[in-house]
């Protein structure tokens, strides 16, 4: 009996010959270059479907909520590696990327794995409001918090939240997942007595899930559309810098106490 | 008279308020979800203003360029850091990032610094002709490469730079610095004898000369267009890993000779 | 009553003045440059103390098995980053760094985990065995596969692993932590009837708990051990470059069903 | 004529085999481990040859020098980026390298590639006071800042610089270069008028050219050290975390103006 093969090394996305590039199955200059904007072809390159008008929108708006959260770390983090390799915008960026883990787009992951654990796709759940009751107990059972709900500053409501849940509805892409995330955030309100808003990591892991992504390609939404937030504060930094200047502060701060001046 | 305060650490991209989001002036949730798409978004965020439609086609067109370019080093990198720890795929993206460099994304900012060095923002030139030679002249003589021109692929013409340059033409971003880019092309195979088309580096630097893009942050386009390519290859290395076949080859091979069998 | 003032960024790390740099409380250039090796310092940097003879034998035995471990997907990520961005040494560092996840540095993490959890710092165990035992009956029961154990290539025995621990042996580092990863090893052979040798990660997690280290930080040892492997292999591909030949392989067969060439 | 075979992917660097793994042609467990220190080991991976004692002593110093430089931006960049991603220690790492270039440690490779091009290896200058004078011209023509002399804090001397060169001369790898780097900084001195000693990273750059390091690769022992440096850096940021107060104060400051508070 002969041996296997060896399996190829093979990927779908794209491949270039002397007088063409084609990309999902596209012809890059002809059929896309011009035609589509910067979020379908996201769509495009990561589902390898064409988006629908409805599907453009949505996923649109899901990544450039995710572009821009203001003075992160994650910004800090790339205007001080900017600061001392402003040769390798590249790698500020990358630095700045490093820290979108667990803490900061893991809940944006972890509500669109809730979610989907709890209603697998393709299936159907009879009540809800008893699936949400269910969710929310196993969580505080674990003593974890629930991702996606509650914002130490957007409250009583994110501000994000609706404006992202009506342009789902307005375009088809608003169902049981969404729903879900609702009921899970008003349980966990009631069990808490706290203001558990859901929050735009929770809505945008609901819509994730009416897109029927997998989890586990969720935060790279967070990583790319971040690139792009990046790139302008590196565009800021490179006009008016503040890196050294904070670099002085902390660096004064952190060891006055063994200099003897604190 | 009194000592002037530190300078205050400021940036006039983004604030949050509880009950709003706001960047570059607009109210995310009211002015911008569901009104744009990620390319305008992005153009705002870079530079502070709303793309005007033919802005957006040119703008969108650029990045959609610069997304996907097959099975790069980028693209290999990120897929073997993801095997190592598939937990953490922003850093994936970012190793995949780090390397957009001197060689890779270098040609694009390269070509943009070239003309616009040539050519300064606000002026003109009599004769672009003279300029193109003068340009390739200075280049030749140091024993430099030109920027943005010839491709080991794509010849005798490569097929994304006409239509890069249709788009931009027929959207009134065509001017001087796209007709040096294409003098500077012609000149260089004259003197040389060799082919050497605008390729889409040349195509993409010098339309961002005609946005009047400063050259520093023009390989930042790369850098977050490629950050959206990655998550494709991580989400196709998911499901169908090429990552841990590739490294087995590679280290049974490296050292053989060292083993003794070859 | 005063309100209470914002906590002081504080490190303890270091500091300098015009005439001294003081690392964890040691003059660097008088009691330190020409004094120690690098292990040592490294053990002065991130426990604060000196190393004692022992410590700093078992020590610099520890992070030197953890610097180079031939041709891994780190360095192939270093390797493939540096052909794009060779003005960026240090961003093919943090590329190749990137990966040193779950899956290659984390059983290391992991087992001195598994150990410090099973048998806490300060306290005592009077019957090993059967610690071992119920610490594999736990694994086992949650399907996970127990870190530390096993070897893809060395078998029978990970040459290094009985090395590891004379060393640890010979300098007083040998107590109930390594007691319990052997047997947990033999436990796991006994129940699962595999060949399930201790290995390097074994070995090292198990030192690091005789030494008291917080599982947390022990991933950073193979972390900077790698740096240094990286430089080697950056260093070589300088020299003798093969990331340029990978890219190419792996383009051309990646892609080669759609080009209709298989 | 038969055709060519594609070189071969080759690296001489380690391999392994069930029951050996040999580095740079010693046996790991039973020649390394245990016999060397880290800093020698560095100078295995790097080199392919053992230190002697006397490169032993120097190189470990050098390497010392580079571990620890307080709160740089590095470090706040790797402790930020733990804050996002605490699983994610080695992404920590990676981000804080990533800034290790051309501003912070370019001078250690800048300094080694001045000597080294004004002195290529292997030769001799009969006049290094002449030669230095030429090389601060040169640079001063240029209108570039002469690497590796001058300190904003460490004036008049650098307190490492009289150590590294003290230990360098007692080991014998005092020589050409260590006195041109002198001659240079007091040629600098004379011209400018200006208090500009050799510095640290001067006095490492002179002796990588005593050892006869090719200058691409100097930065490297910067990157491996710091390596070593940032993981003490997250282990007390792990303990006492200073990242996210930071990052509410900058948050809070720039965009004070835009919130209407300033």
């Amino acid at each position: 009996m002969a041996r296997q093969p060896k399996p190829l090394v093979r990927s779908d996305i794209a491949y270039s010959l002397p007088d063409r590039i084609v990309v999902r199955g596209k012809d890059l200059p002809n059929e896309v270059l011009g035609h589509i904007n910067l979020g379908d072809f996201a769509f495009l390159q990561l589902t390898g479907n064409a988006a629908t008008p409805e599907q453009s929108t949505v996923f649109n708006a899901i990544l450039i909520t995710l572009v821009e959260h203001g003075m992160t770390p994650s910004a800090i983090v790339a205007r001080m590696t900017y600061a001392g390799a402003p040769e390798s915008l590249q790698a500020a960026v990358a630095a700045g990327l490093c820290g979108l883990g667990s803490v900061f787009v893991g809940s944006m992951e972890g509500a669109c794995r809730m979610l989907s654990e709890a209603l697998p796709y393709g299936t159907k759940h009879e009540d809800l409001k008893q699936l949400a009751r269910d969710t929310v107990a196993v969580w505080r059972a674990r003593g974890a918090s629930i991702p996606g709900i509650g914002h130490p500053l957007h409250k009583p409501v994110d501000p994000r939240t609706p404006r992202l849940f009506d342009i789902a509805a307005q375009n088809g892409l608003s169902g049981d997942y969404v729903k879900l995330m609702q009921l899970i955030g008003a349980e966990a309100e009631r069990v808490s007595g706290k203001s558990l808003p859901v929050n735009a990591t929770g809505a945008i892991g609901a819509i994730c899930c009416e897109f029927g992504f997998p989890w586990r390609i969720v935060r790279g939404f967070g990583v790319m559309a971040r690139a792009i937030g990046l790139v302008g504060h590196l565009a800021e930094e490179a006009e008016r810098p503040m890196a050294i200047e904070l670099w002085q502060r902390v660096e004064d701060e952190a060891s006055a106490h063994l200099r003897g001046e604190a």
